[in-house]
């Protein structure tokens, strides 16, 4: 049996990972998810997944540790709570705020500048249709501002807009932290960068943007479930808010599969995703935020880290905290 | 005969010159060309151009004034040379330099993230080949720091990277300016932000990168003329640099011409432009960084300034320098 099972790894993170390694670590590795690869039975003691993998049931009761190579680990929790199961649990602690971060600027940036359109337009030359707005002297509202969000803030701020903030916890001195609805009416652009829970999800549904700023854009780079498609594929339609950039989904471990199969319509909301990819207002990423060379590196080393010390002491350097 | 005819204007643009020009002033309007109108006989004593109208010769002995409604006038005094004409021209001063900087900053971060091979790979749901690279702690060349290149200087600060200038007089005191060379072999991205001219016309060339770093990035939002495009495919075909974004062409006007014809192969670089459209490493935009709401109400006010001030005194209030 081999002592360590990764899941859903990329060529480039399995290239690091394998130079790292010690060498008396039996590893394997897959780009595919466990449902992919069929599940059937337990590789190994210690399994290592990033978010769209779903763990059988089944192997809850001989599965030791499970490390999920991501910040968020709400999808560890559901199947903690859902399989019963009483195992180690850890995760990778802040290895990509700023690589995240500047992936939702980014998408800002774009989705403000129409860079889908001008692209689209240089075919013909066309210049109609393409006059964007600027960041600078813009307002910019911050929902959850946790490692990401700060990072958001920061980044912002630089390009010379102003920022306002939502959290439970206003931790930031310098900040000023709105209401949800007050913030959302003032904002030209609203960032989702919340941890996923109970509290959370759906919470930026249609009636949260009802008093959206006409031509305000959306970036959500924390979970799909916190701001369900299909409003705002509704809020969209109604000129409600101008674009939308998502880099996260719903049940994103099912529209990853369906995709990959190049089935999209099987995804529960396959269908509106593929209209919203068609429309130049959107802009669609495969939940890559955290994908920089700086976050792999950092990555890489906190994987190393959790997986030897499990290996060789039994317990994972951030372990899931058990609600 | 009208009083000015208003060529190369794009829809939002007519719109709120219509709204603003006062009406005992006869315009006409066109979306097109110079010599996509067929340019045969001479509409108004002034006209006014963007930077793709080709001037007949012929009519320069006929016209009065010749208002560009662009920063960069280096096509109008080529018209001048050329014709022999001694006609008054005028040019529209500083009124995207913010716009176009936010472009190219925008440029910038979508080549060092890969977005264009993240939104292809969004279909399949696929990550391999997506890791990017982050702004903050990455090296800046601005080369020209002119009202432009101040802005991208401003911009690039405030994402934390650090930032080194090319100009002839070191205008900025905070700025350190290196020469060309050692510029580009310290950089991580490159920015052209020069004005053309006699002296910078085919500056950037395959010598100039020939010790760019590894992986280092181009953006060219100043004129196609200082970067030649067939430079640039052979040192991203050789690997020497990793992604390029264009807002600007050689012989623009031409290259238009014939994308909007839908002949890309009649441009004297068609091909070779769609070759690169095509790369994942290459983002082409349509010269429209100058092109948001903010630059355009700016524009529309100094044009009719412009306008009003050369049908009632004769003269522009911004002249273009006759060297």
């Amino acid at each position: 049996m081999i002592d360590v099972m990764f899941y859903e790894v990329f060529e480039e993170e399995e290239r690091e990972i394998k130079e790292r390694l010690p060498t008396d670590i039996r590893a394997a590795f897959t780009a595919r998810t466990v449902q992919e690869e069929g599940g059937r039975d337990l590789p190994s003691k210690l399994i290592s997944i990033r978010t769209q993998s779903r763990i059988p049931p089944k192997w809850g009761h001989a599965m030791k540790g499970l490390l999920t190579r991501s910040q968020g680990y709400d999808h560890v929790l559901a199947f903690r709570r859902e399989s019963g199961a009483d195992i180690d649990c850890g995760y990778l602690e802040n290895y990509c705020a700023r690589a995240v971060a500047e992936q939702a600027a980014l998408m800002m940036m774009a989705l403000l500048r129409r860079l889908k359109k001008q692209e689209k337009n240089f075919m013909a030359f066309a210049r109609d249709g393409l006059t964007g707005r600027e960041c600078k002297g813009r307002r910019a509202l911050v929902v959850g501002v946790g490692r990401i969000g700060r990072e958001i803030v920061d980044i912002v701020r630089g390009l010379r807009m102003t920022v306002k903030g939502v959290d439970l916890v206003p931790a930031i001195n310098d900040l000023e932290y709105v209401p949800l609805s007050e913030g959302i009416a003032w904002a030209d652009v609203v960032f989702c960068a919340l941890a996923l829970t109970e509290q959370t999800e759906g919470m930026l549904d249609v009636r949260a943007f009802k008093k959206a700023r006409q031509g305000s854009v959306f970036v959500n780079i924390a979970r799909g479930e916190i701001a369900p498609l299909e409003g705002l594929k509704r809020l969209l339609d109604e000129g409600k808010i101008a674009g939308i950039g998502l880099d996260v989904y719903s049940q994103e471990g099912l529209l990853a599969d369906s995709l990959r199969a190049r089935k999209p319509a099987n995804a529960p909301e396959g269908r509106m995703i593929m209209d919203l990819a068609g429309d130049d207002r959107v802009l669609l990423t495969p939940h890559n935020a955290f994908n920089t060379k700086e976050a792999l590196e950092q990555k890489v080393s906190l994987t190393i880290e959790s997986v030897v010390s499990y290996l060789r002491k039994g317990t994972f350097p951030y372990p899931v905290p058990i609600p």
